[in-house]
């Protein structure tokens, strides 16, 4: 549903779950499949990006920044700039081992990749 | 599923959705309906507290700070240390006007009713 005003800071997480997520060039990499909250904070620690399966049984999640996923209104999903080969060598592993531990040293891994900035001291 | 390790730092958005939210005497208040998350910083804006329908056709929400819930294992919720006096003048909406703005003067107002301490500047 459009809403009238320019305002569009907050989102519900029910919506970003499932958004799609797209390189610049318009080819899709896959789709938000959860958020990750730190429970002891404020903070948003990661998105994890799966790639839809077809990967096989041993599908593999991607922990990603949140401020690298910008959301497009007009491609109707979240643009990251990254590249396929970028992608390859990413942190990724199943849903369980991403989430098992405290995030915090998959937080800092996943951003140092990226070259996100670090939110936190 | 039980980890086998004492890290529970992180947590899924998917996973807290849906979980229900209890006053310190173990009485239901609701469950988490959903989180919003703020799409400019790494901040999670707050919860939002549903009430499950039996209030009728025009349900209110409640917006409640993400620090005010606290995971306790043994009761299967968040407990909040609230009391239905406090609820009944929260701050409560339609779903949809809680997420229509930019969540910023909402956010003040609701971490100002339950004295939580604000984390922004």
């Amino acid at each position: 549903m459009p809403t009238m005003s320019g305002h569009t800071t907050a989102i519900r997480a029910s919506k970003v779950i499932g958004t799609e997520v797209k390189s610049p060039d318009g080819n899709s990499i896959g789709k938000i499949e959860d958020v990750v909250l730190d429970k002891t904070s404020n903070e948003i620690m990661f998105a994890i990006v799966g790639f839809g399966g077809f990967l096989g049984m041993n599908e593999k999640y991607h922990p990603m920044p949140w401020s690298m996923l910008d959301y497009e209104k007009d491609r109707d999903g979240y643009v990251v700039n990254t590249t396929k080969e970028q992608l390859e060598k990413a942190p990724a592993d199943t849903m369980d081992e991403l989430t098992k531990n405290d995030g915090h040293g998959l937080r800092e891994q996943v951003y140092d990749y990226y070259g996100a900035p670090r939110y936190w001291q």
